[in-house]
């Protein structure tokens, strides 16, 4: 699932679908007002969006509603802040290190 | 750059080199022993992770060290946060919105 939901969300599109489905539901047709594409293209991406779990959609009678699934973001968001905290715990480390290691004594300049 | 970090994290190898990096720096070849594939290929993916911004190398004699970029994992993350936090936010708001509207009265049981 983290495959398809970072590669979801490497298209700046998807994206901006995303960004705009933060402030609420919204039909495909809506969605696709501020882009220059086609609904095909549109409702493309929102399938993408879908099967990597980052969006639900529901059809009541001819409108398709999409909706941001925050589980899927909240997956993807967790695997980096666990690597991320490790790296930095690591750094941390090496850091702390670096300062209790003496100096290497250099001649005293005459 | 989030296009290419996305990108590059859609990967489950790449996934996996960059969580062996949490424990630390790590030669290529060091890095290629875990997976069934050729040095080349361990290249071109640590390649695809430092474009991406993810990772840095450092080529001191004739050894490539790699290391995570925690900055690169940090723009990824901040992404997903921002947007996951507008999402859960929006789902609260909504939450107490049906929460103050009456239910609709229905006519008593006889």
């Amino acid at each position: 699932m983290l495959d398809q939901a970072f590669q979801a969300l490497a298209d700046p599109t998807r994206r901006a679908v995303v960004e705009r489905l933060c402030d609420g539901p919204a039909s495909v047709s809506e969605l696709a007002q501020p882009f220059p594409m086609t609904l095909a293209a549109v409702v493309q991406h929102v399938q993408v969006l879908e099967t990597a779990g980052l969006v639900t959609t529901q059809k009541i009678g001819r409108v398709r509603t999409v909706q941001v699934d925050p589980a899927g973001l909240r997956a993807a968001e967790a695997w980096l802040t666990a690597r991320r905290t490790r790296v930095e715990r690591q750094l941390d480390r090496l850091a702390a290190l670096v300062e209790r290691t003496p100096e290497p004594s250099t001649p005293e300049e005459e």
